[in-house]
């Protein structure tokens, strides 16, 4: 990634984000990543090999928009195993789970009212951003409400009852949609996982999910099961963005899938996530006391924040300088604030390293925000 | 693709060519697909073993939004050697050419007006509806042109110098830009190949690339080279519409060009393709001489037409009745027209079917179109 210092044209953000990553030792608990670890190569190389073995033309030429009637069915199913019955046909492969929600934003027409959480996914936010979207709150009318209903990023928590039907109530009398952005639903540290809101209100609701958190994010495949009276208009606007998903990508993961290794994978990641958790737990404990936090039910982060007016960059600054980086708390809030968080993403660290960056943040803390250098 | 016939929410003129791909014996004129006994099976196979062998971490994982830095390299050489020379740097990596002419309108802001030529790519103007563009004529004021300079679709012509003149002309005091869509370009029949747009005029000429024509379609791979002033902005859609390209296919790709083998398969593909459309040319000649033509320099594809006011979904539906298929000409119309087109892609079909195809669609005219059932 040694481009990175050449490249003139990404903002300020990204290339503090992007000197990180060039950094030989860095501890990086930045960008939402799986740990590479869990990647199964091998079966992966066997599936591809299957894949273009059985059938080449499937998986290198062209195919329908919607994408692999067989992917597809394995999508039904794994929705239906979680309590909501969809035909197979109603389901469009993207090209992840980001494609899904820029779609059912397009859906909205121009500069649409979306209704988000205070803190929420910074992709999403671009996509609303970019489409000229008016943000307001969860309580307030809108044409879209953008939810995480399982497992929320960055805070990693879920919707209780009460709030599913509250949203569904507002999103009815406000004749909005839901856009439910499963991404991190398999990601439940818990073996139980909660119905998609599609389960309940299928008329109501855009469901979005994706392979990238619990098999690898290089596949780029997610999908989008759009209510049924924008369907048609949802197929159209997959076809114009980039006509169809990766071909490749959808017949390796069929061959994967079927391989029956999937199941085993997300047993062993839910133990592997839930262990780096405990640890980053204990650490920001012991040197993080100052900072807030919920403890996640899932997901691939930790969201830490305080009432003070300290600045998240300069954190982080300080932090690249000691050899650690984070995701900056004010690119997760649809409106800017003045109080510091920060998302702390402990699933690709290392175990040995999650205490030592830890400290490190702590060290850039008292560096960064002591009388000396404040104000 | 027995999902097709299931599928509910895909428009009548979909449904037709999707009918006609579930039918056995069916000789198909459609698609613009690349041949796929040209695909390098066992090369890409190989390239693949190589990169997730060499680095599963940089395939399977999230990666930066402009793509690999070999791939955008190996795109900058592949342009310098056609006289453009570009920074690696400024090259975007996108899924497929299709995405980045979505890109490229989507920064020309609301409802833009685009100048298009008569018959240009439906993708294209897919896009262009989806973004409610105006569209106009090539010689009227424009913000965006959209062109095929080096070889046109559906026509396969190129534009001359004195076009290209004009073009620039018109752009220039438009304070328009212009969008070369280039993905044809290395299907030239003869070696020589024109210098892209980019090479004379950065600073008005959105660039789009693909190896889709010329390796595979599944990888999904395209490119974006934006005006310098609009890099910035191109990103930040690029990212908020999919995040990144495939991960998987750029490595795998990066590896297969560094095998050398990429040439070769260039000229086989070109003494393929030329002898494909030598059999069709002769096929027409015979059996169509009431349409009219004029023989492409490159790409896939052969576009007829006459003067008559007659129905191409007619013909269509009468040559899928004989067992031949083909691509409705209105499709690939900016304004409606009454008179007769229909485009016929031989690039994908066998040496030996050409003849029998373009026989099953004369006697397809003469049952559509004769006195008894015309009116």
């Amino acid at each position: 990634m040694a481009s990175s210092s050449k490249t003139t044209f990404v903002d300020a953000n990204d290339l503090l984000a992007r000197r990180a990553a060039q950094k030989r030792g860095l501890i990086s608990f930045a960008g939402g990543l799986p740990d590479p670890a869990l990647f199964p190569k091998r079966q992966l190389s066997q599936a591809f090999l299957s894949a273009v073995g059985a059938d080449a033309v499937t998986a290198l030429q062209y195919g329908w928009p919607e994408g692999s009637r067989e992917l597809r069915e394995q999508i039904a199913s794994e929705l239906a195993a979680r309590g909501a019955s969809v035909e197979a046909e109603r389901i469009i492969i993207t090209s992840g789970a980001q494609q899904a929600i820029q779609i059912a934003t397009t859906l909205a027409g121009p500069r649409p009212r979306i209704a988000v959480e205070p803190e929420t996914y910074p992709g999403a936010l671009e996509i609303f951003r970019s489409a000229r979207a008016k943000l307001v709150g969860m309580a307030e009318a809108a044409q879209l409400y953008y939810v995480m209903p399982s497992v929320s990023n960055p805070r990693g928590q879920r919707l209780s009852d009460e709030e599913r039907l509250a949203l569904f109530e507002r999103a009815r009398h406000n004749q909005g949609y839901i856009v439910e952005d499963d991404a991190y639903a398999g990601t439940r540290f818990s073996t139980g996982v909660d119905s998609p809101l599609l389960a309940t209100h299928p008329d109501r609701v855009f469901h979005v999910g994706t392979y990238s958190k619990t098999l690898c994010p290089g596949l780029r495949i997610g999908w989008l099961v759009a209510p049924k009276r924008l369907a048609k208009r949802a197929l159209g606007q997959k076809q114009a963005s980039d006509l169809q998903a990766n071909g490749l990508s959808q017949a390796l993961l069929v061959q994967y899938l079927q391989s029956g290794h999937f199941a085993g994978l997300q047993r062993r990641a839910r133990a592997h996530y839930r262990r780096k958790l405990r640890r980053l737990l204990a650490a920001v404990q012991r040197h993080l006391p100052q900072l807030r936090y919920t403890a996640p039910i899932g997901g691939f982060s930790l969201w830490l924040d305080c009432e003070q007016h300290l600045s998240d960059t300069r954190l982080l600054e300080a932090a690249i300088a000691r050899g650690v980086s984070f995701d900056l708390g004010h690119r997760f809030r649809a409106a800017p604030a003045k109080t510091l968080a920060i998302r702390l993403c402990f699933s690709a660290v290392a175990d040995a390293d999650i205490e030592p960056g830890v400290a490190r943040i702590a060290q850039a803390f008292a560096k960064a925000f002591s009388r000396r250098h404040s104000g």
